[in-house]
C-alpha cells in the first residue's frame, strides 16, 4: 500500500513540477519578446541598477547566503567547497564591476552588415539579434547568478537558471535583486527566473521544453555536462573540460617560452585553461626541457615525459619525473602535474593537439610567422594562441565581459 | 527459427550498417583538418573542377538518372516526385552556375574581426573558422547532392550526405563526380562522402555520432525533420516550414501592397516562402482588401477571411470566401489558398506574427519608417521584410550561394 501511495505522490509531484517549468517557460518565452526590442539605454540601466543593488544589498545578502553556508557545512562539505559559496563585499563588487563592464560594452543588438543591393533591386543585410531563451544549470557559487543574469539583460535575451541546491537560498536572493533590477529599468521581471526548487525533475522538464527554451548551457562539473548534452532536447552550449597545451617551436624564443610554460601551468593550477601538456619541438627541446624542468621541480610539478625528453630532463635535481602513458595526452590534471612530448616539427604539434586537445585553449611560442599563422588556422580550438599563456583565456580578459560557462569563448571563433 | 534467423541477420546487419557508419564519420574527421586549412585558391578550383564535370558529364549521368527514375515510374510515383528526380542538362547547368557562383564568391575562412590591443598588452580577434563535419539528410531531387558539396567545399567542411533512396543512382553518380573534382584540386575524397546504402539504420548512426559529425541539416518534409529533430545526438539546423506573412500596414502604397500579395501568393503555391497569412490595418482594409480579393478571385486563390475582411470581401465576384477558423492561423497551405485578417496595428500585426508564423519569412508594405525599424526589430523570423516579396527569401537572390536545406536563411539573422 506504501508503495502504491508514494508512486502515487511521486507522480503528484512529477506532475506539479512539470506545471511549474512549463509556466517558467512560457512567461520566459513572453518576456524574450520585450528583452529583443528593448533599447540599450534600458538595458544598460538594468545593468546599472543591479551593480547599484548588489553594492547598497551587501550585508541585506548575508543572512541568505548564511543559511546556505551553515547547511554546507553541517553536511561535511569541504572547505574549499564552502569558501565557493560565499557572497562576501568582495565578490559582490566583482559582480557589480562585471554589470557596469557590460553596460559600458556597444550593443550589438540591431547591428546590421553586409548590407548590398541586389540585382533584383532588393537590399539584403544581417542583422544580429537575440537568442530567445537560454536554460543555464549551474553548480556551487551564487555569482554566477549574476553572470547569467547580467549576459542575458545585455544580449536581449531571457532566460531561466537553475543553480546549485547548496547555493539556493543565496541565489533566490540574488534573482530577486536582479528581477528588482530589471523592473526598475521597466523590463519584465520575468526575463529573469531562478528555478525556485532544488528537485532534479525541474532540470529533465528544463532541457526538454524546446517550444520555450532555445538552448541550454551547462556550467559545471564534467558529469553534469555529459548528463544533459545526453538528454537535453534542445542545442546545449558545451565545453567538457580544458586539456590545453602550450608548444614550443624550434624558433621560439627560450627565455619567453620558460616563462609562458610556468605561467601556463602554475599560476594557478585548477582552472580549466591551464596547460596541461607541453609540447616542444626536437630542436628546442635540448635547452627548453631543463629550463622549465628546473622551474616545475622548485615549485613541486610533476612531468609526466616521454622517452625523448625523460632523457633530457633526467639530470635536473628534485624533479618528479614519471614515464608518460597514452592515456597522459588526453588527461586534464587540474593539479601540479604536465605531460611532456618531444615532437618533430609544427605539424606534428598540430596533429597531436587536434588529437589529444579538448578543443579548449592551446598555444604556439614561437618567433616564425607562417608557423603562427598556420597554428592559428589549422588547431581546432575555441582559442588559439600566439606566443601568451593560456591562462589569459577568459572573457574580461578578452573584455569581452563575463563569461556563460566556458562557452563564451567557444563562441570566440564562430563558424561561418 | 526463422524469427530467430532473421533476429540473428538483422543484428548482424545493423553491426555492418555501424561499422560502416563509423568509418565514414573518421575517413570525414579527418578530411575535414585538410578542407579547414585548404587555401581559398583550392577550394575554388574544386567547385570549377566540378561546374566543368557537370557540365561534360551531362550524357554520362543519364543512364544512372534513368534508372531511379524507371524504378519511381515502375513504382507509380505521382508524375512531379518523378520529376523532381530529372536530372536533364538544364538542372545540371543550373548546379555547375551555382558551383560557380560560390567560387567567386569571397572565402570568409580565417577572416579575423574584432582585433583590439587588451590593458594586459595581449591583442584579441574572433576568426571564423569551418564547423568541421556536417551530416546531411534530404529527400528526392538529387542536384541537392551538388547543392550541399558546393557549400562544404567553400566553407571549409567536411561533409556525409544521405540523399533519398528514389534517387540513390543519381546521387552516386554525382558524388562520383564531387570526388573527382576534389581530387583533381589536391583536397580529400572523403571530405564528400554519400551514403551508399539506403538502409535506414544508417541515418539513425548518422545522426549519432557526436565525435564524428558536428550538426545535422535535414532538408525535407516536416515529418522527416521532426524525426530527426526528436533522435539526434548533435545540434541540427533546421526549419520545419513556411507560414509566411504579409502585414499591410496604414500607410502602405495601395498598388504596390497589391502587387506584393499578389506575387508572394501567386507566382508559386509550393515553396516554403510563399505567402500563406494576409495582414491588414482597419484603415488600409477598405481600399486594399476588395483590390487584392480581385486579383486573387481572377487566380482561383480561396480566401480564408476573419469576420471583419469577410464583409469587405463580400462583394468581389467569383472569390471563393471562407470563414477562417483559428488553425487557420498557424497553416502552410502550399496551395491556392490565404488566410486575412484585419488588425488595429502595427502592434497587433506584430504580435500575431511572432505568435503564429512558422519565422521564416515575414513582410511589411508601408511607408512609415518607424514601423519599418520596428518590424525589422521584433518580428522573430530569419528572414524579415519591407515592401517585398517574401518569394525573395531564397539564398540566391541574397547573395549567400545554394541554400542548404531552408536555413541558409535562418543564419541570415544570425544571434550573437
Amino acid at each position: 500500500m506504501n508503495a502504491t501511495i508514494n508512486t502515487m505522490n511521486a507522480t503528484d509531484h512529477d506532475q506539479d513540477i512539470a506545471t511549474l517549468m512549463a509556466a517558467m517557460g512560457q512567461a520566459a518565452r513572453t518576456a524574450s519578446a520585450a528583452m529583443a526590442s528593448a533599447s540599450a539605454a534600458q538595458k544598460n540601466q538594468a545593468l546599472l541598477n543591479l551593480a547599484q543593488l548588489l553594492r547598497t544589498n551587501a550585508a541585506a545578502l548575508q543572512p541568505a547566503n548564511a543559511t546556505d553556508i551553515e547547511r554546507a557545512q553541517a553536511a561535511g562539505l569541504a572547505a574549499p567547497m564552502v569558501d565557493r559559496l560565499k557572497l562576501d563585499a568582495k565578490t559582490l563588487e566583482t559582480c557589480a564591476q562585471g554589470c557596469e563592464q557590460l553596460a559600458a560594452m556597444t550593443d550589438v543588438i540591431g547591428e546590421i552588415s553586409g548590407m548590398t543591393q541586389r540585382p533584383s533591386g532588393i537590399r539584403v543585410g544581417q542583422m544580429r539579434v537575440p537568442i530567445g531563451v537560454f536554460g543555464m544549470i549551474f553548480e556551487s557559487r551564487p555569482n554566477v547568478t549574476i553572470e547569467a543574469a547580467s549576459l542575458a539583460i545585455k544580449s536581449g535575451n531571457a532566460c531561466i537558471l537553475r543553480g546549485g541546491s547548496e547555493a539556493i537560498a543565496s541565489n533566490r536572493a540574488l534573482a530577486a535583486l536582479v528581477q528588482q533590477a530589471l523592473v526598475s529599468a521597466q523590463l519584465p521581471a520575468d526575463a529573469v527566473q531562478l528555478v525556485p526548487t532544488t528537485d532534479r525533475a525541474a532540470v529533465g522538464q528544463l532541457i526538454a521544453m524546446p517550444d520555450c527554451v532555445d538552448v541550454i548551457i551547462p556550467r559545471g562539473g564534467k558529469g553534469l555536462i555529459e548528463r544533459i548534452s545526453a538528454e537535453a532536447k534542445v542545442p546545449v552550449i558545451k565545453h567538457l573540460d580544458g586539456n590545453c597545451h602550450t608548444f614550443v617551436d624550434d624558433s621560439a624564443d627560450l627565455s619567453m617560452a620558460v616563462r609562458l610554460a610556468d605561467n601556463a601551468k602554475t599560476q594557478k593550477y585548477s582552472p580549466c585553461n591551464a596547460t596541461e601538456s607541453l609540447l616542444v619541438t626536437r630542436a628546442a627541446a635540448p635547452a627548453f626541457l631543463p629550463a622549465i624542468g628546473r622551474v616545475y621541480a622548485d615549485k613541486g610539478v610533476e612531468m609526466r615525459a616521454c622517452a625523448a625528453s625523460k632523457v633530457m630532463l633526467s639530470a635536473v635535481s628534485g624533479l618528479k619525473l614519471v614515464d608518460a602513458t597514452e592515456g597522459d595526452w588526453s588527461e586534464e590534471y587540474l593539479a601540479p602535474i604536465v605531460s611532456v612530448k618531444v615532437v618533430n616539427d609544427v605539424d606534428e604539434a598540430i596533429a597531436h593537439i587536434n588529437r589529444y586537445s579538448s578543443h579548449h585553449t592551446d598555444c604556439i611560442v614561437t618567433d616564425n610567422h607562417s608557423h603562427a599563422q598556420r597554428f592559428l588556422r589549422e588547431v581546432d580550438s575555441a582559442s588559439v594562441m600566439v606566443n601568451a599563456s593560456t591562462r589569459f583565456a577568459d572573457g574580461f580578459e578578452y573584455g569581452l565581459g563575463a563569461e556563460i560557462g566556458i562557452s563564451t569563448i567557444s563562441f570566440m571563433r564562430a563558424a561561418p
